[in-house]
């Protein structure tokens, strides 16, 4: 397998972070169909209505630590808009046409790609510390690491199936490469002491990655990106979305996306404000003899600010 | 939750490394039942035969890195062996009755629990490394973070099966943790550089965990360890293994614990022959359009030494 270097996508960058969409043919060409397995972990059915529902939400910061966490989101996104050449507006209608924040299609590959790599790592992350905790002091884990490898999984199916779409440049790629390895150290290190602040954390970075697909969604609804018009979606994402099939676009592709992120976004804001050694996970088993609403794994319950402790039955 | 702290066992051992074996009250009242989500990592069928079947076997070292494998599990377990008072002998039915060498029921749980807590390690943290590099690399990971996940999950639920049934004494839980510790970081690294000696230690590891479980049957089976006898299986092990039932023994138990150490030994000496970067994983796809045997996640195809690379469709 070659990965040949993209082209300049802009001549103000100074490095080649350009990603190359790939033609119908080549994606068809790179589309493995033999290896694919059963999904890991089955995607829950999200109806188009639930998935077009989901809004850009924020928790509003309450305690100190929930500062740090929303700053420290900010101070990197930021850093990554600014070298990327991104720029979050609250008019989402804006284009920066003609500048080094114009959105490509080339530039929204190269994008989700970066963030997506990086995504797939606090899920793996908290489920390995947590699985090893577990055999330590001989406790049960109480079902947190199977929503935390479901939402590793769920990230990492996400790039899969943008790699299909999208080759990213070699410098491109040495940065994903970069990226994890610092970012992967921190997190895990973080996550041994301060798992509550990690989820935290993870909460803020998914009401942006919110924020991002709604960007996306709203300029492949308006016809800005053209190249993505009648993109043939890769079968590995067939495969996992029972609900997309031959006839569905890239749009519908990222509405479940950012409807999986929204739903990461629940997850970790909830989690941040349980108690990570004692409570279960709400997420994961529903509770029959209770009448007030409970978390589960679907998108008709959802709170995209998180769960508040008190409201649950632990 | 109170750790009492365990009577010791024989005069001969400096520390305490006893395991209280918990009676049949206090079996229910640690029962937690409200908190029994679905498992995981759905036990596949093993039927009473197949378990029954399940032999000792040996994969003759070959090359030299098979042979250093083979040393390091060997080292490891004459000592771990000395230090808790435990003889391998070619003759199963030797009791060694009076000297330090005498299994009890006591002694049988604290090493059950000590080797199910270091056993649920590589799966995971294999795992762990082989997620972080599909995301790194950008490339599938060919299913073998599926099987690998199920196996670390798999030892873990033997270890919160044991623990229902015997409490360790505190140093016991000290010796856990240390070991851990160590086991873990070794592994880790080992794993970065040298995925198939890993997969090697393993399943030499599992062939000891089953000739182990071999001897623990014999003893059962021939009433040596009368306190396993009447003992209630607890609930997770009857909403994990669906064959098991309230009718079911402890022997019953084992039986199947053993014939997944040897599903172990045979994925792991199998992965050990696979090209880790580029071949998928046989045991998470079953293909139709070929003839011959090819590997699956039952126990009808089962090959202990594991499957050799030329005989498989990759």
């Amino acid at each position: 397998m070659s990965h040949p270097i993209g082209i300049r996508a802009y001549s103000s960058a100074p490095f080649d972070i350009s990603t190359k969409i790939l033609k119908d043919d080549d994606i068809a060409k790179h589309d493995d169909k033999k290896f694919i397995t059963h999904p890991l972990f089955p995607h829950p059915t999200f109806t188009d209505a639930e998935c077009r529902a989901v809004e850009v939400e924020h928790r509003e910061p309450r305690t100190l630590s929930d500062k740090f966490a929303y700053n420290v989101i900010q101070i990197v996104r930021k850093s990554f808009d600014y070298v990327t050449g991104y720029k979050k507006s609250h008019d989402i209608t804006q284009t920066f046409k003609g500048t080094r924040y114009e959105m490509t299609e080339n530039k929204w590959m190269t994008r989700v790609i970066f963030l997506e790599s990086i995504a797939g790592v606090p899920g793996m992350a908290a489920a390995f510390i947590r699985h090893l905790n577990s055999l330590r002091v001989l406790k049960r884990d109480k079902a947190w690491i199977e929503t935390l490898l479901d939402e590793a999984y769920n990230e990492r199916m996400h790039l899969l199936t943008f790699i299909k779409i999208g080759k990213p440049s070699l410098f491109t790629r040495v940065l994903i490469f970069m990226s994890q390895g610092i970012f992967t150290n921190i997190f895990f290190f973080a996550y041994l002491f301060r798992p509550s602040l990690c989820h935290r954390v993870v909460g803020y970075l998914e009401e942006e990655a919110v924020a991002t697909y709604t960007h996306l969604i709203y300029q492949l609804q308006n016809n800005q990106l053209p190249k993505f018009n009648n993109l043939e979606i890769p079968t590995i994402a067939k495969q996992y979305w029972a609900e997309l099939d031959d006839k569905s676009t890239f749009t519908d592709l990222i509405l479940r996306i950012r409807a999986d992120e929204a739903k990461h976004r629940e997850v970790n804001h909830t989690f941040a404000n349980l108690k990570t050694k004692t409570d279960r996970n709400p997420f994961a088993l529903e509770l029959k003899e209770h009448d007030d609403p409970q978390p589960n794994n679907g998108l008709d319950q959802h709170r995209g600010t998180g769960w508040e402790r008190k409201d649950l039955h632990l």
